[in-house]
């Protein structure tokens, strides 16, 4: 069965974000104050699975093995 | 009115993408095959607005005079 996978990459609470720093600076040379920005990397990857939790698991694997750096990222994975 | 503008920049159709193409042949090596991978970036921006559509507005300014080239890139704004 046809998968697709959306994993979003993100710093954990409390890891200091320099892209999103610069932003949020290049934000207010616009003339606009945000109180907050947070920055992501989404990736959308179609698979073939036996089933929804066997494409869940290897969205964990691919996560664990190759997007993510478990010391500073947490992952998120959506199964449609 | 406090509002989160959930930013999310990609690559047009039709643009040749190398880091979809890298992360693409890493997974093979991790063992999994994919019929394909893309790739976008995410930004979470917490700011004050009169109402939804002023914040919806903001966003769109932002896109266009900061975060996305409009020659390569498409982005979606969604307001929390």
């Amino acid at each position: 069965m046809k998968f697709d996978l959306i994993i979003t990459i993100s710093l954990k609470e409390g890891m200091l974000n320099p892209e999103a720093g610069a932003i949020q600076r290049a934000i207010a040379h616009l003339g606009y104050t945000t109180d907050q920005v947070k920055t992501s990397d989404q990736f959308r990857i179609t698979l073939d699975a036996e089933d929804k939790e066997k494409a869940e698991d290897i969205g964990r694997d691919i996560c664990e093995r190759l997007l993510a750096n478990p010391v500073i990222h947490r992952y998120d994975i959506e199964v449609l």
